[in-house]
């Protein structure tokens, strides 16, 4: 295995697959349609929101992932689809039967995402159009991608893209994913996307239990709100065009190489925030399980409490302790130690002496922050990334948009 | 049965109880420390909080309750006494100690309860001689209760008091209550605490089955930020001189003041906060049972990004629904309807026509905003109260305090 970390500059594209990204008319003036098209029907699996009030393109990709005939996704940015009734099934079997027929394929082989404003129907008149320019437009070039990945934003203030080059023995291939999603929640609904295109051969069935090994330590473990949007959805097309995955260890390199995809993409969200001031890593171990260090991550990652201490650069360890205590998981308090950027703040039970102001110096000085909170000596571990809670996140989520 | 609210210049005591509050030198001027005595042995039940993480005070009491032998409670603001390990305890012990020797009783009749800055060893040598003046100086005058109900404050910005007569048949009584806790939260962990008295006659069953249900109701279906403190508590004392409740009748006329006394000094939580600009009700109905519409109720109250929707008067309906979506309780979206201070914005699935700007001034004039989301048509119903997100919480939340 031979992952790489890379910035969109030296992006590396699989065989199999073309981009585009257009403007069609649903924002004023920026790119705002995406289009990838398969050469050939590939695999593709998904992984979707569990909010029980769903957009329709949730409910349609949910019929044909996990799948070996996939021919594209079309996804349009500026309008969720969400909460839109009848007609917004409509208009989204209308953004599939466009994108097909202009791909020459079936409606049913083709996926689609929506993320935007909710509530408000498709202005159809400019999508279909876009959605037309995008198919014929697409390209596998690097700058074609990048355009597909800028279309998909709506509040992100960067364009987020990784990519991986795996190789293990005579198998290899490229994992490349973009996503949107900024840790500062714009006027509305803040959904979460990613699209990963392998051409690294996968069977529907291994990209499904992949994908959603590789989501679980990633995309659901980034936090900015707490907030499960209608829209959230992350898909993984293969285009199949490499050497199969013939041993254990090959099956377990693809694995480290996704999963490492979706961390690296992940974390670009909560850096997003043009509100947030840190990004915060909380690493949980000693937990009995991995299920519930990871309950205890995610409570400390959605305390408002926690967050507004991280704000102020103050190593307050009784938020964080309290918070862990409130999760809901079993631990011995005597056996429970917490650092803070590396400093060690509360030993058994204890707070521990330290120097507040090196520690809040510390703090201060670095965006990047990290909590370690050991629960006792067993083998459950979890990491959570999210961002601090600002003055700014307020006055820009309490803005006036109706 | 005889409800009725009340100002604090109106407060009635129940006959029984004798109360202080005086400045021992915890906090640097404030009153600190606070003595409620029996006059006779007293029935006593209390709730506390599920934090794993819990302060001495809280594992004492729960040793003590329900029972019937109850001496008094002595509560010191300034200090939580939480995360202090062995010393805690043995402070903690000796608080009660020195209370039953000043009132002449037992240690393990003595209820104890703290609040304030966690990780910090109580200053002992203030703590005892305060005791002994509370103790010696306690009435039975509304000002002494006033003066206690001082003592127990930290962040709050005012006292928050309540009381209820009652009567039914031939059976009648007073239940007074005090509360501590402010919807903006300061420097420390923001611990609620509430003592109710009454002269009613209880067994300590029932004491503790009666204050279960009224807490259920009120003081859990408060949040300001979700965070469950390490000392949060509700007492209930009764000095059973008044007729026993021999009917059904007079039991439920007890819980129904016992309930409203509670829900009444609950709101008066949210309602304390120095940036809160907004107090939401949130109403569910229509649910399967009251558990799932508490669970929506809850998930809604603890969103940040409907509580910055509050704060900016946006009728931002598509948040409130996207927050019960994702409670986790399954329900129809098709049989659901949102009402924002009486405006319908969302029915039967889809946005319903209304004039934003007439909501959101009347969200803006209004300080009291009401939430109301039917989800079906069944009888699960449950109320919950919550303050908005404003940028003076950050502000405050987010000073250097250690």
């Amino acid at each position: 295995m031979n992952p790489q970390t890379t910035d969109s500059t030296e992006i590396r594209l699989p065989t199999g697959f073309r981009f585009a990204g257009v403007h069609s008319g649903i924002k004023e003036t920026a790119k705002d349609l995406a289009i990838i098209a398969c050469d050939a029907p590939s695999t593709a699996a998904g992984v979707y929101t569990q909010n029980l009030v769903r957009a329709a393109s949730i409910d349609w990709n949910r019929q044909i992932t996990p799948s070996s005939i996939a021919a594209g996704i079309v996804i349009n940015s500026g309008n969720a689809n969400a909460c839109t009734g009848g007609q917004g099934h409509r208009d989204n079997q209308q953004m599939a039967a466009t994108a097909a027929e202009a791909l020459g394929c079936e409606a049913d082989q083709v996926l689609v995402l929506s993320t935007g404003v909710i509530g408000q129907s498709l202005p159809m008149d400019c999508v279909d159009p876009g959605i037309r320019q995008a198919a014929s437009s697409a390209g596998n070039k690097t700058t074609d991608f990048l355009d597909a990945a800028d279309a998909i934003m709506t509040t992100d203030r960067f364009r987020k893209t990784c990519f991986r080059a795996f190789s293990c023995g005579d198998s290899s291939g490229v994992i490349t994913g973009m996503a949107k999603g900024a840790g500062m929640i714009g006027p509305n609904m803040a959904t979460m996307l990613s699209i990963l295109v392998t051409d690294c051969y996968l069977s529907p069935q291994d990209a499904d239990h992949l994908l959603r090994k590789a989501v679980n330590v990633s995309f659901n473990c980034i936090s900015v709100e707490g907030h499960t949007s209608t829209n959230d959805a992350v898909l993984l097309l293969s285009s199949s065009q490499g050497t199969p995955l013939r041993e254990a260890g090959q099956v377990a390199a693809f694995e480290a190489a996704l999963t490492e995809t979706c961390v690296d993409l992940a974390r670009q969200i909560p850096a997003d925030g043009e509100g947030a001031s840190h990004v915060i890593e909380i690493r949980i171990d000693g937990a009995k399980t991995d299920t519930d260090a990871d309950r205890i991550a995610r409570t400390i990652a959605q305390s408002a409490l926690v967050k507004t201490a991280f704000t102020g650069a103050d190593p307050n360890w009784g938020r964080i302790v309290s918070a862990a205590g409130y999760s809901g998981v079993e631990f011995d308090l005597a056996e429970t130690a917490l650092t803070l950027n590396g400093h060690t703040v509360f030993e058994s039970g204890q707070p521990a002496p330290f120097d507040p102001a090196a520690v809040s110096q510390d703090l201060r000085q670095n965006r990047d922050a990290q909590v370690v909170l050991s629960v006792g000596q067993g083998p459950g571990r979890a990491t959570h990334w999210t961002s601090d809670l600002t003055v700014d996140y307020v006055r820009l989520n309490s803005e006036y948009t109706t």
